[in-house]
Protein backbone atom coordinates (compact mmCIF):
# COMPACT_ATOMS: atom_id res chain seq x y z
CA UNK A 1 0.00 0.00 0.00
CA UNK A 2 1.11 3.36 -0.85
CA UNK A 3 0.72 5.05 2.80
CA UNK A 4 3.09 2.41 4.51
CA UNK A 5 5.35 4.99 3.37
CA UNK A 6 4.90 7.01 6.69
CA UNK A 7 5.63 4.00 9.02
CA UNK A 8 9.36 4.51 10.38
CA UNK A 9 11.49 1.91 8.20
CA UNK A 10 12.97 0.31 10.79
CA UNK A 11 9.07 -0.58 12.18
CA UNK A 12 7.82 -1.63 8.68
CA UNK A 13 11.13 -3.79 8.41
CA UNK A 14 10.41 -5.96 11.35
CA UNK A 15 6.74 -6.11 10.25
CA UNK A 16 7.57 -7.84 7.60
CA UNK A 17 10.05 -10.06 9.36
CA UNK A 18 7.25 -11.12 11.99
CA UNK A 19 4.79 -11.65 9.10
CA UNK A 20 7.21 -14.57 7.45
CA UNK A 21 6.75 -16.72 10.66
CA UNK A 22 3.73 -19.28 10.52
CA UNK A 23 0.77 -18.33 12.35
CA UNK A 24 1.81 -14.28 13.00
CA UNK A 25 -0.42 -12.19 10.19
CA UNK A 26 0.06 -8.03 9.72
CA UNK A 27 -1.82 -7.06 12.44
CA UNK A 28 -0.15 -9.65 14.84
CA UNK A 29 3.18 -8.55 13.50
CA UNK A 30 2.66 -5.26 14.49
CA UNK A 31 1.00 -5.61 18.07
CA UNK A 32 4.39 -7.38 17.98
CA UNK A 33 6.30 -4.46 17.35
CA UNK A 34 4.79 -1.88 19.19
CA UNK A 35 5.12 -4.27 22.20
CA UNK A 36 8.79 -4.82 21.90
CA UNK A 37 9.03 -0.80 21.35
CA UNK A 38 8.21 -0.72 24.53
CA UNK A 39 9.93 -2.92 26.25
CA UNK A 40 13.42 -1.79 27.17
CA UNK A 41 16.88 -2.69 24.91
CA UNK A 42 18.13 -5.74 26.52
CA UNK A 43 14.25 -7.72 26.22
CA UNK A 44 15.05 -7.16 22.28
CA UNK A 45 18.56 -8.17 22.52
CA UNK A 46 17.69 -11.25 24.48
CA UNK A 47 14.95 -11.95 21.81
CA UNK A 48 17.46 -11.10 19.04
CA UNK A 49 20.45 -13.39 20.76
CA UNK A 50 18.50 -16.07 21.21
CA UNK A 51 17.05 -16.46 17.48
CA UNK A 52 20.72 -16.74 16.05
CA UNK A 53 21.91 -19.15 19.00
CA UNK A 54 19.52 -21.30 17.57
CA UNK A 55 20.68 -21.70 14.22
CA UNK A 56 24.58 -21.38 15.47
CA UNK A 57 24.59 -23.64 18.43
CA UNK A 58 21.77 -26.06 17.68
CA UNK A 59 23.00 -29.21 15.69
CA UNK A 60 21.61 -33.19 14.93
CA UNK A 61 22.78 -35.51 17.16
CA UNK A 62 24.46 -38.10 15.07
CA UNK A 63 23.01 -41.09 17.01
CA UNK A 64 19.23 -39.89 17.30
CA UNK A 65 18.51 -37.22 15.14
CA UNK A 66 18.04 -34.88 18.22
CA UNK A 67 17.90 -31.40 18.42
CA UNK A 68 20.84 -30.62 20.73
CA UNK A 69 24.04 -28.16 21.86
CA UNK A 70 26.21 -31.51 22.75
CA UNK A 71 27.14 -34.41 20.16
CA UNK A 72 26.05 -37.37 21.39
CA UNK A 73 22.16 -35.34 22.40
CA UNK A 74 21.42 -35.49 26.48
CA UNK A 75 18.99 -38.48 25.86
CA UNK A 76 21.33 -40.46 24.05
CA UNK A 77 24.15 -40.31 26.70
CA UNK A 78 21.98 -40.10 29.34
CA UNK A 79 22.71 -43.38 31.64
CA UNK A 80 19.26 -43.57 33.37
CA UNK A 81 17.29 -43.53 30.25
CA UNK A 82 15.87 -47.48 29.38
CA UNK A 83 18.25 -48.97 26.58
CA UNK A 84 15.89 -51.50 25.72
CA UNK A 85 13.48 -49.31 24.03
CA UNK A 86 13.49 -47.13 20.66
CA UNK A 87 10.45 -44.67 20.11
CA UNK A 88 10.55 -43.47 16.69
CA UNK A 89 9.23 -39.97 15.58
CA UNK A 90 8.85 -37.74 12.71
CA UNK A 91 10.36 -34.85 13.99
CA UNK A 92 12.59 -33.97 16.66
CA UNK A 93 9.35 -31.46 17.99
CA UNK A 94 7.35 -34.72 18.68
CA UNK A 95 10.56 -35.55 21.32
CA UNK A 96 9.65 -32.63 23.31
CA UNK A 97 5.61 -33.65 23.04
CA UNK A 98 6.21 -37.21 24.02
CA UNK A 99 9.01 -36.16 27.12
CA UNK A 100 6.49 -33.71 28.32
CA UNK A 101 4.44 -36.54 29.44
CA UNK A 102 6.99 -37.94 31.20
CA UNK A 103 5.42 -41.55 30.45
CA UNK A 104 8.64 -42.57 27.95
CA UNK A 105 12.17 -42.99 29.72
CA UNK A 106 13.59 -44.56 26.80
CA UNK A 107 15.41 -43.47 24.17
CA UNK A 108 14.11 -41.86 20.39
CA UNK A 109 14.81 -42.31 16.38
CA UNK A 110 14.03 -38.87 14.60
CA UNK A 111 13.37 -40.21 10.97
CA UNK A 112 13.04 -36.53 9.47
CA UNK A 113 9.73 -36.84 7.86
CA UNK A 114 7.33 -39.15 6.88
CA UNK A 115 6.75 -41.23 3.87
CA UNK A 116 4.98 -38.88 1.05
CA UNK A 117 4.69 -40.17 -1.72
CA UNK A 118 2.93 -37.16 -3.53
CA UNK A 119 5.31 -34.95 -1.94
CA UNK A 120 8.18 -36.81 -3.16
CA UNK A 121 9.18 -38.39 -0.25
CA UNK A 122 10.19 -42.20 0.63
CA UNK A 123 12.10 -44.04 2.79
CA UNK A 124 15.33 -42.36 0.60
CA UNK A 125 14.41 -39.61 1.96
CA UNK A 126 13.87 -40.07 5.46
CA UNK A 127 16.17 -41.93 8.14
CA UNK A 128 15.42 -45.05 7.47
CA UNK A 129 18.59 -46.95 7.13
CA UNK A 130 20.12 -45.85 10.05
CA UNK A 131 17.29 -46.83 12.15
CA UNK A 132 17.50 -50.23 11.23
CA UNK A 133 21.21 -50.29 11.50
CA UNK A 134 20.49 -49.13 14.89
CA UNK A 135 17.80 -51.83 15.58
CA UNK A 136 20.34 -54.13 14.12
CA UNK A 137 23.64 -53.03 16.38
CA UNK A 138 21.53 -52.05 19.52
CA UNK A 139 18.91 -55.15 19.41
CA UNK A 140 15.82 -53.11 21.93
CA UNK A 141 13.12 -55.47 22.85
CA UNK A 142 10.72 -53.31 21.36
CA UNK A 143 10.36 -50.20 18.52
CA UNK A 144 7.44 -47.86 19.41
CA UNK A 145 6.37 -45.93 16.03
CA UNK A 146 5.23 -42.76 17.44
CA UNK A 147 4.21 -41.13 14.44
CA UNK A 148 1.53 -39.08 13.30
CA UNK A 149 -2.45 -40.70 13.34
CA UNK A 150 -2.72 -39.66 9.46
CA UNK A 151 -2.23 -40.89 6.09
CA UNK A 152 1.51 -40.74 6.53
CA UNK A 153 1.98 -41.57 9.67
CA UNK A 154 0.32 -44.64 8.93
CA UNK A 155 1.70 -45.54 5.72
CA UNK A 156 5.26 -44.78 7.45
CA UNK A 157 4.72 -46.83 10.17
CA UNK A 158 3.38 -49.90 8.15
CA UNK A 159 6.76 -49.24 6.55
CA UNK A 160 8.74 -49.80 9.17
CA UNK A 161 6.88 -52.44 10.95
CA UNK A 162 7.73 -54.72 8.30
CA UNK A 163 11.08 -54.04 7.74
CA UNK A 164 11.59 -54.15 11.71
CA UNK A 165 9.78 -57.43 12.74
CA UNK A 166 11.59 -60.10 10.42
CA UNK A 167 14.54 -59.22 13.21
CA UNK A 168 12.06 -60.34 15.70
CA UNK A 169 12.00 -57.20 17.73
CA UNK A 170 8.76 -56.41 19.10
CA UNK A 171 6.99 -53.26 16.94
CA UNK A 172 4.33 -51.30 18.88
CA UNK A 173 2.31 -48.30 17.52
CA UNK A 174 0.25 -45.75 19.92
CA UNK A 175 -2.94 -46.11 21.07
CA UNK A 176 -5.68 -44.58 18.59
CA UNK A 177 -8.98 -43.38 20.79
CA UNK A 178 -10.73 -41.10 22.52
CA UNK A 179 -8.67 -38.01 23.62
CA UNK A 180 -8.72 -37.75 27.83
CA UNK A 181 -11.03 -34.59 28.82
CA UNK A 182 -12.98 -34.91 25.15
CA UNK A 183 -16.86 -35.62 24.82
CA UNK A 184 -18.12 -39.02 23.10
CA UNK A 185 -20.55 -36.43 21.40
CA UNK A 186 -18.06 -34.56 19.43
CA UNK A 187 -15.64 -37.23 18.44
CA UNK A 188 -15.48 -37.82 14.62
CA UNK A 189 -16.56 -41.11 12.92
CA UNK A 190 -12.89 -42.22 12.59
CA UNK A 191 -11.61 -41.45 15.96
CA UNK A 192 -14.63 -43.31 17.81
CA UNK A 193 -14.22 -46.64 15.11
CA UNK A 194 -10.62 -46.37 16.78
CA UNK A 195 -12.02 -46.40 20.19
CA UNK A 196 -14.56 -49.15 19.68
CA UNK A 197 -11.69 -51.63 17.80
CA UNK A 198 -9.39 -51.06 20.60
CA UNK A 199 -11.77 -50.94 23.64
CA UNK A 200 -10.29 -52.78 26.78
CA UNK A 201 -11.46 -55.01 29.47
CA UNK A 202 -11.83 -53.24 33.03
CA UNK B 1 8.79 -29.58 33.84
CA UNK B 2 11.85 -31.81 34.63
CA UNK B 3 12.10 -33.01 31.81
CA UNK B 4 12.82 -30.09 29.70
CA UNK B 5 15.97 -30.58 30.34
CA UNK B 6 16.33 -32.74 27.55
CA UNK B 7 15.59 -30.11 25.34
CA UNK B 8 18.70 -28.26 23.65
CA UNK B 9 19.33 -25.10 25.96
CA UNK B 10 19.06 -22.67 22.94
CA UNK B 11 16.12 -24.33 21.59
CA UNK B 12 14.27 -23.89 25.31
CA UNK B 13 15.32 -20.50 25.26
CA UNK B 14 14.24 -19.41 21.87
CA UNK B 15 10.82 -21.27 22.91
CA UNK B 16 11.04 -18.78 26.35
CA UNK B 17 11.64 -15.43 24.54
CA UNK B 18 9.13 -15.68 21.97
CA UNK B 19 6.57 -16.91 24.91
CA UNK B 20 7.00 -13.56 26.00
CA UNK B 21 5.78 -11.72 23.52
CA UNK B 22 1.89 -10.85 23.66
CA UNK B 23 -0.40 -13.19 21.99
CA UNK B 24 2.46 -16.32 21.67
CA UNK B 25 1.99 -18.93 24.03
CA UNK B 26 4.40 -21.84 24.44
CA UNK B 27 3.15 -23.94 21.92
CA UNK B 28 3.14 -21.07 19.14
CA UNK B 29 6.79 -20.54 20.68
CA UNK B 30 7.76 -23.89 19.63
CA UNK B 31 6.24 -24.11 16.62
CA UNK B 32 7.97 -20.79 15.74
CA UNK B 33 11.42 -22.14 16.77
CA UNK B 34 10.73 -25.18 15.02
CA UNK B 35 9.95 -23.20 12.13
CA UNK B 36 13.31 -20.95 12.37
CA UNK B 37 15.16 -24.32 12.48
CA UNK B 38 14.58 -25.38 9.20
CA UNK B 39 14.79 -22.29 7.31
CA UNK B 40 18.30 -20.73 6.44
CA UNK B 41 20.57 -18.39 8.52
CA UNK B 42 20.02 -15.74 6.90
CA UNK B 43 16.21 -15.34 7.72
CA UNK B 44 17.05 -16.24 11.31
CA UNK B 45 19.60 -13.38 11.08
CA UNK B 46 17.15 -10.81 9.46
CA UNK B 47 14.61 -11.38 11.69
CA UNK B 48 17.32 -10.98 14.80
CA UNK B 49 18.58 -7.47 13.07
CA UNK B 50 15.06 -6.17 12.76
CA UNK B 51 14.41 -6.94 15.96
CA UNK B 52 17.35 -4.74 17.13
CA UNK B 53 17.24 -2.21 14.58
CA UNK B 54 13.64 -0.63 15.76
CA UNK B 55 15.11 -0.33 19.65
CA UNK B 56 18.21 1.26 17.76
CA UNK B 57 16.98 3.41 14.93
CA UNK B 58 13.64 4.27 15.71
CA UNK B 59 12.76 7.46 18.30
CA UNK B 60 9.79 9.65 18.66
CA UNK B 61 9.06 12.48 16.02
CA UNK B 62 9.87 15.74 18.60
CA UNK B 63 7.15 17.79 16.75
CA UNK B 64 4.23 15.11 16.67
CA UNK B 65 5.88 12.07 18.60
CA UNK B 66 4.85 9.43 16.32
CA UNK B 67 7.65 7.12 15.35
CA UNK B 68 10.18 7.87 12.73
CA UNK B 69 13.88 7.42 11.63
CA UNK B 70 14.37 11.07 11.13
CA UNK B 71 13.52 14.17 12.62
CA UNK B 72 10.79 15.40 12.11
CA UNK B 73 9.25 12.43 11.00
CA UNK B 74 8.21 11.99 7.25
CA UNK B 75 4.99 13.18 7.80
CA UNK B 76 5.57 16.18 9.57
CA UNK B 77 7.99 17.42 6.72
CA UNK B 78 5.96 15.91 3.89
CA UNK B 79 5.17 20.04 2.04
CA UNK B 80 2.30 17.54 0.67
CA UNK B 81 0.19 16.80 3.81
CA UNK B 82 -2.74 19.58 4.54
CA UNK B 83 -1.59 21.64 7.57
CA UNK B 84 -4.75 22.80 8.37
CA UNK B 85 -6.05 19.74 9.80
CA UNK B 86 -4.31 17.78 13.16
CA UNK B 87 -5.55 14.22 14.06
CA UNK B 88 -5.32 13.77 17.41
CA UNK B 89 -4.66 9.83 18.43
CA UNK B 90 -3.43 8.33 21.54
CA UNK B 91 -0.74 6.24 20.04
CA UNK B 92 1.99 6.13 17.52
CA UNK B 93 0.44 2.40 16.04
CA UNK B 94 -3.64 4.28 15.73
CA UNK B 95 -1.58 6.57 12.91
CA UNK B 96 -0.78 3.72 10.49
CA UNK B 97 -4.42 2.53 11.09
CA UNK B 98 -5.49 5.69 9.90
CA UNK B 99 -2.94 6.43 7.15
CA UNK B 100 -3.85 3.09 5.92
CA UNK B 101 -7.49 4.08 4.83
CA UNK B 102 -5.47 6.46 2.61
CA UNK B 103 -8.30 9.09 3.57
CA UNK B 104 -6.96 11.57 5.79
CA UNK B 105 -3.83 13.96 4.61
CA UNK B 106 -3.76 16.19 7.46
CA UNK B 107 -1.49 15.81 10.07
CA UNK B 108 -0.58 13.81 13.60
CA UNK B 109 -0.24 14.72 17.33
CA UNK B 110 0.29 11.41 19.29
CA UNK B 111 -0.82 11.79 22.99
CA UNK B 112 1.20 8.99 24.31
CA UNK B 113 -2.33 7.48 25.77
CA UNK B 114 -5.20 8.08 27.17
CA UNK B 115 -6.64 9.65 30.42
CA UNK B 116 -7.09 6.95 32.80
CA UNK B 117 -7.66 7.65 36.67
CA UNK B 118 -7.84 3.90 37.54
CA UNK B 119 -4.44 3.77 36.22
CA UNK B 120 -3.38 7.08 38.01
CA UNK B 121 -2.80 8.44 33.78
CA UNK B 122 -4.26 12.40 33.85
CA UNK B 123 -3.08 15.14 31.30
CA UNK B 124 -0.14 15.83 33.13
CA UNK B 125 1.62 12.00 32.27
CA UNK B 126 0.03 13.08 28.48
CA UNK B 127 1.75 15.32 25.48
CA UNK B 128 -1.84 17.64 26.47
CA UNK B 129 0.71 20.61 27.01
CA UNK B 130 2.56 19.93 23.72
CA UNK B 131 -0.50 19.57 21.71
CA UNK B 132 -1.94 22.84 23.27
CA UNK B 133 0.98 24.44 22.09
CA UNK B 134 1.04 23.20 18.60
CA UNK B 135 -2.59 24.43 18.05
CA UNK B 136 -1.86 27.76 19.43
CA UNK B 137 1.68 28.28 17.35
CA UNK B 138 -0.18 26.42 13.82
CA UNK B 139 -3.77 27.54 14.47
CA UNK B 140 -5.28 24.93 12.23
CA UNK B 141 -8.45 24.91 11.18
CA UNK B 142 -10.26 21.64 12.47
CA UNK B 143 -8.90 18.99 15.47
CA UNK B 144 -9.94 15.72 14.62
CA UNK B 145 -9.82 13.59 18.11
CA UNK B 146 -9.10 10.23 17.05
CA UNK B 147 -9.14 8.44 20.19
CA UNK B 148 -11.00 5.13 20.67
CA UNK B 149 -14.11 4.32 20.96
CA UNK B 150 -14.63 3.44 24.65
CA UNK B 151 -14.39 5.12 28.20
CA UNK B 152 -10.85 6.25 28.27
CA UNK B 153 -11.24 7.85 24.56
CA UNK B 154 -14.42 9.43 25.40
CA UNK B 155 -12.99 10.98 28.57
CA UNK B 156 -9.95 11.86 26.60
CA UNK B 157 -11.49 13.83 23.45
CA UNK B 158 -14.32 15.48 25.91
CA UNK B 159 -11.21 16.98 28.25
CA UNK B 160 -9.31 18.09 24.90
CA UNK B 161 -12.46 19.20 23.55
CA UNK B 162 -12.59 21.71 26.28
CA UNK B 163 -9.41 22.80 26.12
CA UNK B 164 -9.53 23.83 22.53
CA UNK B 165 -13.21 25.17 21.47
CA UNK B 166 -12.90 28.00 23.45
CA UNK B 167 -9.34 29.06 21.04
CA UNK B 168 -11.87 29.38 18.24
CA UNK B 169 -10.82 25.88 16.33
CA UNK B 170 -13.22 23.35 15.21
CA UNK B 171 -12.97 19.73 17.35
CA UNK B 172 -14.23 17.24 15.57
CA UNK B 173 -14.72 13.49 16.72
CA UNK B 174 -14.85 10.24 14.76
CA UNK B 175 -18.05 8.77 13.85
CA UNK B 176 -19.88 6.05 15.43
CA UNK B 177 -22.26 3.55 13.82
CA UNK B 178 -22.29 0.47 12.13
CA UNK B 179 -18.80 -1.25 10.98
CA UNK B 180 -19.34 -1.93 7.04
CA UNK B 181 -19.32 -5.40 6.11
CA UNK B 182 -21.20 -5.87 10.04
CA UNK B 183 -24.90 -7.45 9.67
CA UNK B 184 -27.37 -5.24 12.01
CA UNK B 185 -28.82 -8.37 13.76
CA UNK B 186 -25.39 -8.79 14.97
CA UNK B 187 -24.67 -5.19 16.21
CA UNK B 188 -24.37 -4.79 20.16
CA UNK B 189 -27.05 -1.91 21.77
CA UNK B 190 -24.67 1.05 22.15
CA UNK B 191 -23.40 0.86 18.57
CA UNK B 192 -27.08 0.51 17.13
CA UNK B 193 -28.22 3.57 19.73
CA UNK B 194 -24.97 5.82 18.39
CA UNK B 195 -25.72 4.61 14.87
CA UNK B 196 -29.53 6.01 15.27
CA UNK B 197 -28.30 8.94 16.96
CA UNK B 198 -25.55 9.25 13.96
CA UNK B 199 -28.53 8.84 11.35
CA UNK B 200 -27.74 11.20 8.12
CA UNK B 201 -30.09 12.38 4.66
CA UNK B 202 -29.44 11.02 2.15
Amino acid sequence: MASTGSIAGPVQSLINEFSKLPTIGPKTAARLVFYLLNRPRNEAQSLSEAILAVKDKVRLCTLCFSLTEHEPCDICTDERRDRTTLCVVAEAKDIYAIERTGAYRGRYHVLGGLISPMDGIGPAQLRVKELIERVGAEDPAEVILATNPNAEGEATALYLSRLITPSGTSVTRLAYGLPIGGDLDYADEITLTKALEGRRAL
